[in-house]
This record gives C-alpha cells, sequence and structure tokens, in this order.
C-alpha cells in the first residue's frame, strides 16, 4: 500500500468569544485538515491546529509522504523530519499551542495514517494501539468566561431561534452565576459528570469564587478543575491553592515553569496539572527532577500522535504521574482520534478535556459527534470511524479564506475590545 | 477474530557447558512455547526462558486467553494480571532471568499475538510497531568460557564429525587464547562485527587480559563488551575498568545495584550498560535519579513484550540512556522477535546479544535462522515470518521431559564439575 495523495485543507470553524489568560478567542478557530489517500483508493484524515505556517508546513512534508507506505510511521517521520528540519529552539515559537513543528506536523500526518491502516486492515484505530481499556471514554465540561455571542462572522452573533445549548452557548458568563449557569447548561445538553473552569481571564479571587459557587451547585461527587493559563504569581497561586484546597481535583498551571510550579506544589496540596511546564519529552527529565506536576494533559497534536501519546502515557505511570487530556478548539476528526486513543491507553483515567461543544460545525459526515452522558463511545468501525463530508470541508475553507485570519491571536482579538490590551505573563 | 487454543510446550535444547558467574549451564536450555491459534485457523508463536513454573503460569494464563480478539492487548494483560495476581515482590524471584512472572508470561502471548494479527493483515510484525528503520539487524559475538563439549544428554558430548563453527563450539575456551580463538570461529562463521565476553567466570585480571588479547586480535575497530554479572567488587570494577578504558565499547553489569553501577561510573569513563540493575520501569526512576548506568540492554521478554520495549526505546531517548538488547539461550521464536522489536525501534543503535550460535536446534520450518554478515535480514513475510515445525517441536519436548530439569540452576551443574561451588554475589 502506497500513499498516493496528500491533500492539505486550512479550515475556519466559527467560535465564540471565549476569555483566557492570552486574551479573547477570535470568531473562527483554524484548523487544517490533512487527507491521505492511498493506492487502493483508501483515505484516512487528520486534523492539526491550523495556521497559515503550519498549511505550508504541512504541504512541504505532504512531498515526502506521497509514495509512502502508511504502516511506516517511522519512515515516515524521518523523512519529514529531513524535509522541515528537526525540532528545536529554531523550530519552537513561544505559543504554548503551536510548539514543535515536526512534533506537530506529523501528528496530523500520522493519525491520517492510522486512520487508513484501520480501514486497511478493518479495525478500529483503538485495536492498533493495544486495544481499547473503555468503550466509553469519558469528557469534561470546559467552562469559559465569555462575552455574549456564538462565532460567525462576528464572534458575538447570535441567532435568536437558538433552542438548548444552542442558545445557552451564546450568553455571557463574567461572573460566578454566570459560570454556574453555563456549567450547568453545559452538563445538562452534553451529561458531563466533570467541569474545568478555563481561569486567567479574571481577577483570581473571582475565578476562586466561582470554583466555590460551582462546588456549591454540584456537590462535591463533580470533579473541578481550573486552569489560570500560568498568569498568575506565586503568592496569588498559592494563596488561591489556599482557598480551593479540598474543593478542585487539579490545579492546572497555577504559575510559570517547572520551578515555579514544583514551588506551588510546597505549599499547596490540591495535585497540580500541567500542558504548559511539560509539553514534550525533552521537558520530562526537569519534571522528574522538579516534580514540577502530578498531571501531565497530554496532547496528540503536540506530543507526536497516538504512539507518541501512547509512550507518554508509560512515562507517566513510570514515574507516578496522573494522566489527563487537553484540548483546543477543534472539530471531529480530533474528538474521534483523542477517543481513539483514550479508548487504548489503559492510566487515562480522568475525563478529557474538550472545547467541542463550543464549536457547531463540522467536517465529518453525519454533522456534530455526540456524547452520551458525557462520554464519546468509541466506534468499532474501521479507522477512526468516520468519513469526511468533502462540501462541509469545502464550505469551511472558504469560511477560512474569507475571514483572514492566519493565524491565532487572541491578544489582537481583545484588542478589538479592549484598546490597548496587553497579554502579560504574569497579570495577578 | 477469536482466540480459540492456547497450547504452550515446554522444550529443552542442547547447550554446551558455558561458564558465567552463577555457574555453568546445564546441557539443555529450558524454553516454553506459545502457540495461539484463532477461529480463522491462523496461529501465532511465542517462545519465552522455560521452567515448569512458567509452564504452569503459562497454561494459567491460556484459561484467560482463549476467547479474546489478539488485537486486544490490553485486555489480555488485564485478563492475565487478574489470573496470575499483579507484579510485586511476591511474584519475584530472585534470579535474573525470571523476574516478574506477569510481565513475562504477558511477553510469551503477546509475541504470539502479534505474529498472529501480522498474519491476519498480512503485515511483517515490525510493520505494527511503527514500521522498520532497518532491514538488517546486527547482532554481536557473544563469548563464554567453556569448558569442552556441545551440548546434549551430557553436556561434554562432542561430535568428532563435527565442521566448521559446529567444531568450534565444541573446544574449551579458559584463558584468552582460547577466548580469542573463540571469537574468531564465531566470528568468521556468522560475520558479526561486535564482540562481547560474558565475564564473572574467571579472575577478573584473565577477564581483562581475554579483552585486551581480542582488541590486539581485532583491532580498535571491533567493538568489545564485557559482562561481569555484577560479581566483582567495587575495587576490582573500578581497577579492571582503568585497564580497559578506551578499549571497551561498554562495560556491562561490573557490580551489583544501582547504587553500585552509578559509583563506579564515577571512577571509570567506560559507557556502563546493564540487564542486572534496571530491569523495568519500576526501576527507572531509580536509574534516573542515580544514573546507574548509560546504556539499557532491553530484554522484550522480561519488559512485558515488544510494546514495552518500544516504550522503554522512548524512555531511554527520553533520558539519555543509549539502547542495547539482551539475550538468553533461545530458538528461532525469539530471535525472530527479537529481529522485528530491533527493526521497529529508531535508537536501538548497537549490535543486539544473542546465544543463537551456541544452540544447535530448532523448532521452526526451514531449521537454524541464518546470519548474513553478523546481522539478521528482517523479513518481510507477514507476521514473525516463521512457521512451527511440529516435529521438532515434538522431539523437544520430549527431550525436556527426559532431561528432569524443571528449571535453570547453573550452581547445581557447577557442583557436578566442582563439587561444593557456590554462588558467590560478589566472588572478587
Amino acid at each position: 500500500m502506497k500513499i498516493t495523495e496528500m491533500h492539505v485543507t486550512p479550515i475556519a470553524i466559527s467560535d465564540p468569544p471565549l476569555l483566557n489568560a492570552a486574551g479573547l478567542h477570535a470568531p473562527y478557530a483554524l484548523r487544517t485538515i490533512v487527507e491521505i489517500v492511498a493506492d487502493n483508493g483508501i483515505y484516512g484524515l487528520g486534523e492539526v491546529p491550523g495556521s497559515a505556517a503550519t498549511t505550508a508546513a504541512l504541504e512541504a512534508a505532504g512531498e515526502v509522504v506521497i509514495g509512502q507506505d502508511p504502516f511506516q510511521l517511522n519512515a515516515i517521520n524521518a523523512a519529514i523530519q529531513q524535509r522541515l528540519g528537526p525540532d528545536g529552539a529554531a523550530n519552537r515559537d513561544q505559543t504554548p499551542w503551536n510548539p514543535r513543528r515536526l512534533t506537530h506536523i506529523f501528528s496530523a500526518v500520522e493519525v491520517a495514517c492510522f486512520d487508513l491502516m484501520g480501514k486497511a486492515v478493518g479495525r478500529p484505530v483503538c485495536d492498533l494501539l493495544g486495544g481499547r481499556v473503555r468503550d466509553r471514554v469519558p469528557f469534561s465540561a470546559y467552562l469559559f468566561y465569555k462575552f455574549k455571542g456564538a462565532g460567525g462572522a462576528l464572534g458575538f452573533g447570535t441567532d435568536p431561534n437558538a433552542t438548548g445549548w444552542a442558545a445557552a452557548r451564546q450568553k455571557a458568563a463574567l461572573d460566578p452565576d454566570g459560570i454556574v449557569a453555563e456549567a450547568q447548561a453545559m452538563c445538562d445538553a452534553f451529561g458531563f459528570k466533570s467541569i474545568k473552569l478555563k481561569g486567567g481571564a479574571m481577577p483570581p479571587d473571582e475565578e476562586a469564587d466561582a470554583i466555590l459557587a460551582m462546588y456549591e451547585a454540584f456537590g462535591p461527587g463533580t470533579p473541578l478543575r481550573l486552569d489560570p493559563n500560568a498568569i498568575w504569581s506565586m503568592e496569588t497561586a498559592v494563596r488561591i491553592g489556599k482557598r480551593l484546597e479540598g474543593v478542585l481535583e487539579y490545579y492546572e498551571d497555577p504559575v510559570r515553569g517547572q520551578e515555579a510550579m514544583a514551588e506551588v506544589g510546597k505549599a499547596v496540596t490540591i495535585p497540580r496539572a500541567t500542558n504548559m511546564c511539560t509539553t514534550s519529552f525533552d521537558d520530562i527529565p526537569g519534571s522528574v527532577r522538579l516534580h514540577s506536576e502530578d498531571i501531565i494533559l497530554s496532547d496528540h497534536h503536540f506530543w507526536g500522535g497516538l504512539r507518541a501519546s501512547i509512550e507518554l502515557a508509560r512515562i507517566c505511570r513510570t514515574f507516578g504521574r496522573g494522566l489527563s487530556m487537553h484540548s483546543n478548539s477543534h472539530a471531529g476528526i480530533s474528538l474521534a482520534a483523542m477517543a481513539h486513543l483514550a479508548a487504548a491507553t489503559p492510566n487515562l483515567t480522568y475525563a478529557c478535556d474538550t472545547h467541542y461543544p463550543w464549536q457547531s460545525e463540522e467536517v465529518i459526515q453525519g454533522g456534530r459527534m455526540q456524547f452520551d452522558d458525557g462520554a464519546i463511545v468509541v466506534s468499532g468501525e474501521p479507522g477512526l470511524g468516520i468519513e469526511l463530508d468533502r462540501q462541509a470541508l469545502a464550505q469551511l475553507h472558504e469560511q477560512y479564506k474569507a475571514c483572514g485570519l492566519t493565524a491565532r491571536n487572541d491578544e489582537v482579538e481583545m484588542q478589538k475590545v479592549q484598546p490597548g490590551w496587553q497579554f502579560m505573563a504574569t497579570r495577578w
């Protein structure tokens, strides 16, 4: 089996005006869709966070992916590395969502190859990763502070005819009551049993108040997480941590860097999680030396694919780290890949993050994937168990071209609302 | 696809009177062959070091393997663990060659499942492990001090009609000249480019003399290794290490335990390798903390199978460990599995160990696998690329029953030659 075609399609999917430490989500989240076609006519799909640079790198990678056997993942990785150059400081920009180019680009190709392999041998992807340890992958409600609006051309547009979650997700959430209402609407709509609040957007005590309000509303049986995206000072992180001991399931990146995270661990008893201070295998020795976190949030898009994520899972077992899963705004190809990976990872024991409820568009046939009582039921169909909706892909590609965005920049977006607003590495 | 049968067959293969720190090889090496048959008639093969206890544990495991889908490796592992109990101190005896029961038993089943999967989907096993990074897997000449003889009923039996390596391997090797002659005969016959000497059998300076004699005979282009199996004192390890700086490629387990190995590293500049102080994922944190070795000798039989070995390879890359491969006396099923694993492991950059030239019998069709200029050419056939010779298996099973051995015990064997001989954890 040889790969004969690789199609790289940047798309833009509507995204609501969600707030975070870096600013504000643009009206569109960018993703890049990879389709690999083999000489037997079978195709496989991959999806990664998008940008013009990612599209260009994937197109360059495609030159060396064509002609390869999709089972030869090591050879494909080596060929892409030869084409793009190795990962390293020169190939790493400073945003947490677009870190190591080769790793990132390979992840998209690898997932598409797994989809292709699975279809070729008649097996779901999880069966090519050691087999399923669970049939249902629980996800977490992922709450944001937000302005009124639900994405689309302006970001702040609303649909007066929307009902259910589509109506609820248009609402503003700027205080504890708004966050609790958002949580209740999201959990009612999707059945999530764990809740994460994206923090770093409001003064820290307000965010702690929101967590405590959810604790009050949902009770101790609902795991709660808070993620200020490393924008807090040590003093703030410790003080807020003390307020939330016994309340949070985990405390995600309250401060920046492994050393600071380790210091928080000495002062606060809540388990610490990260997708910012330990984000690659290169960071693991420092993590072990410093004990910078208790839980690593994996992300196959950033750790180098599904096999690399399974290897990360072994490292977590070996060094006593818990394992959860990070998410960006994404469509169904990524959600399917995340579900297959989680299904095959024995020690992925936390509900995974997903931004999926915030998006409304889809590139897969049949439209949006459905959560069943807060979980994705892992497909038993060959490959990822999804098919590409080519018309939807074309529309979302047109939307990409029309929207004019070429990279995620939450700071610029925030400046449209609050002129002069600037990202600060430590705000509070 | 469901597993409908699992056959566990202990065999005994002739082994010469090879000397090592634990004593003397018995006339027969024990292996256990696992055959798994699926409902579509396809079968897969596995092989592990044998003993009556291993046979019993595999038979117990078979009760829960039957009925499983061979792709569901995680479920199979969980079922075996439920049947046999988890690994742990209680399930670990003190010999380095039979450490963790669940890990060991699962490795045999997992290889057989990979063989079965590969045959089912028409792919060599290495393609199910990420694909090949090399088509040829180099192996190392594995030298032993030895008495005259070539295995069989008495161990010391010789065949006056033998020619080539079969004649050479009957000879005694008890001094540097004997070791050099053995090395030359083995390298001539198989084309090996690296040479390992199993030490711990003679006074340390004699073993160093043998290494220096080989350095003289083969020149600096032939990597040399010495493995005293942890039987030396710190003083001896440092003193001999100093003699061999600039001569050895690596220094394998000169002393016992991670702490002592770390101390050697502070005094001797030769890279240190181990298959004794870091032999499981549980040992990795100590290895990292102490830097107990520079190179880990993996062994899929003891680390929990092929996927676990790939995960170990990632850990080695992550923590700057080199990776080589350990061997016991074995037949062709293990050799094929080792070759497929090595073919799919990017950072397995050392020639692998193998005892294979010392054995003469085989359970696979076509007889003994052939080395091509010191390497195994990785099969492109489905699965492991081998088929079972059922008549040979039956004969070697009869040999197992007739020989009366139920476990490896090199001390007892040595006492037959030197009454009263006792193993000493630190001899020199």
